[in-house]
């Protein structure tokens, strides 16, 4: 189970590796949101998203003789780019599994990170995990999970340490932490690093309108589940359910979720661009849609929220553009 | 005259208010530059250009007297957006004269961040001069020049002791420095910076080519002028001629320039979208595509490159990313 020791030892690990990310601020968002805004953009870490952190956390926490046989990772996207680094940077090979039909730049960027990509067919019926398993058996490798392994959701949480150091000296103790949530990896971890560094700040996951099932387990108390995994713009966070080990976490620490719709993550998106200069993918900007446009459903004078990748192909950025480039 | 006391001293006073802003890097632009690529993003800076840096230390070192009755600037740009904000941040009005025809977002950003725009019909042949003139008379306000002020090359400056700490945190201790380049002022300041902070490191002023009045300067000893000031997309820095404090600067300290075609400047706007994820504008982008594109007239096995501002507008944006944002 992750606790805060865990986060800090692996803060320790990722020192000189992970960025330590800025903490952003605009008047024009502020004045938008109607409150303070800062904003912790983990699209300028490694790889172009917060995943980085965790996939360096896991490798670095290997036995050394574990690591030298290699990990394996299933993913289609920034999970797969971080741990293939991460691999890399220890010297160990990293076998990462991704659909045939994974946006071209996720593959070819995790082949160019020096990884060994298997592709499988989703459409055909391939199961991912029958492959996985036959390659872990055979080269004896580690699995590194998304979201549900502890040494992940540590280096996850290293984002909350950074997050309560700098709100604190720009004078920020309370209010709420949007975080942009998938399988609850990155949220899980904030909040532990809250919990501990900053007890008035509170995390609070952000999600895409209908699939908003860590809002829904919040609210219920159970793990919820998502009926569909595809048909949103927010790739990077479509997640079946909250993980086994996030969700006790987040329960625990985290407060209501908030559900965004697809056009108000485009308007973001070209805020972004506006306004900070950042590249924010879709899934990455749930959190800075729900500071800006559901200010009704967030407490305090001021308000933080991740911008968690910007790992957006050109024609989907040049779509939020065209629509929302030149006006709020 | 300028020198390393007073951009100590700027850069003593611009704590707490300009961002300290990191130093990015990527393994796919180290592959596309054949050497390392450290880029300096001062897009992420307060008013999205390294323009507030020089804006406030002029700001903030009027005595107070002179201060309190007010600052004017001419500026279509980035300028006019950096001393307006550090006007209102020591609560004085500004005056900021621009063009009818500048930008729409560069002239409301400029009024929303407080100052007083007075437009003037350039086409018409109103005298922008006569008007400043007029009213700096009347109200005895305070001209701060883009960049013949020593105090705003000082302020400029302190982004050469940022960049000579990272580097040589980084491990670059020599090679070149690559910098957009109008009017000289950031790229003496740097040089300047450079000169005391990391000996081993040469600023190198890049232009769009056409507009290269800098390179033919520091190439025949004297100022150079350009024939024109406009047709290019690189608006920012298409000054006429380097300036009368920092031409001695330049060519005192800086190695030959670098000119930059147009569409280098888009390839170079995609890379940035794609691998740091960061908007930067053209006359933004021309030392990134320096670094990128044009390594045989650079020494050394890692290159740095600024990427002085972001303000860019949506259609532009797109532009790049429609031509050049699928590939390299």
């Amino acid at each position: 189970m992750s606790n805060i020791d865990m986060i800090r030892a692996a803060a320790t690990r990722l020192e000189g590796h992970a960025r330590r990310t800025p903490m952003l601020t605009s008047p024009f968002l502020d004045e938008i949101a109607g409150r303070r805004v800062l904003v912790k953009p983990e699209c300028l870490q490694h790889t172009g998203s917060f995943k980085y952190r965790g996939g360096r956390s896991a490798v670095s926490a290997l036995d050394p003789e574990t690591r030298a046989k290699g990990v394996i990772a299933f993913s289609s996207g920034n999970h797969a780019q971080g741990v293939a680094l991460a691999a890399r940077e220890h010297g160990v090979p990293a076998v990462i599994i991704m659909p045939a039909d994974a946006p071209r730049m996720k593959i070819d960027n995790t082949r160019a990170l020096g990884a060994e990509v298997v592709l499988y067919d989703r459409a055909g019926g391939e199961s991912r995990e029958a492959i996985g398993d036959k390659l872990k058996a055979e080269r004896d490798l580690t699995l590194i999970r998304p979201y549900d392994d502890p040494q992940v959701i540590a280096g996850q949480g290293t984002t909350g340490l950074e997050i309560a150091a700098q709100a604190t000296e720009m004078g920020v103790t309370a209010g709420d932490v949007l975080v942009c949530c998938g399988g609850g990896g990155l949220t899980s971890g904030i909040a532990m690093a809250l919990e501990a560094d900053a007890p008035g700040l509170r995390a609070r996951p952000c999600e895409p309108e209908g699939f908003d099932d860590v809002k829904r387990s919040l609210n219920s108390g159970h793990i919820e589940t998502n009926n569909t995994q595809s048909g949103n713009i927010c790739d990077a966070i479509l997640t079946p359910a909250p993980g086994q080990m996030t969700f006790p976490i987040l329960h625990r620490l985290c407060g209501p979720g908030i559900a965004v719709t697809e056009e108000d993550c485009l308007r973001a998106m070209a805020l972004a661009f506006q306004r900070l200069k950042l590249v924010a993918e879709p899934g990455g900007a749930v959190a800075l849609a729900a500071a800006l446009f559901y200010g009704d459903e967030i407490e305090g004078d001021a308000v933080i929220c991740t911008i968690s990748g910007g790992n957006v192909d050109a024609d989907l950025f040049q779509r939020a553009l065209a629509t929302y480039g030149g006006a709020e």
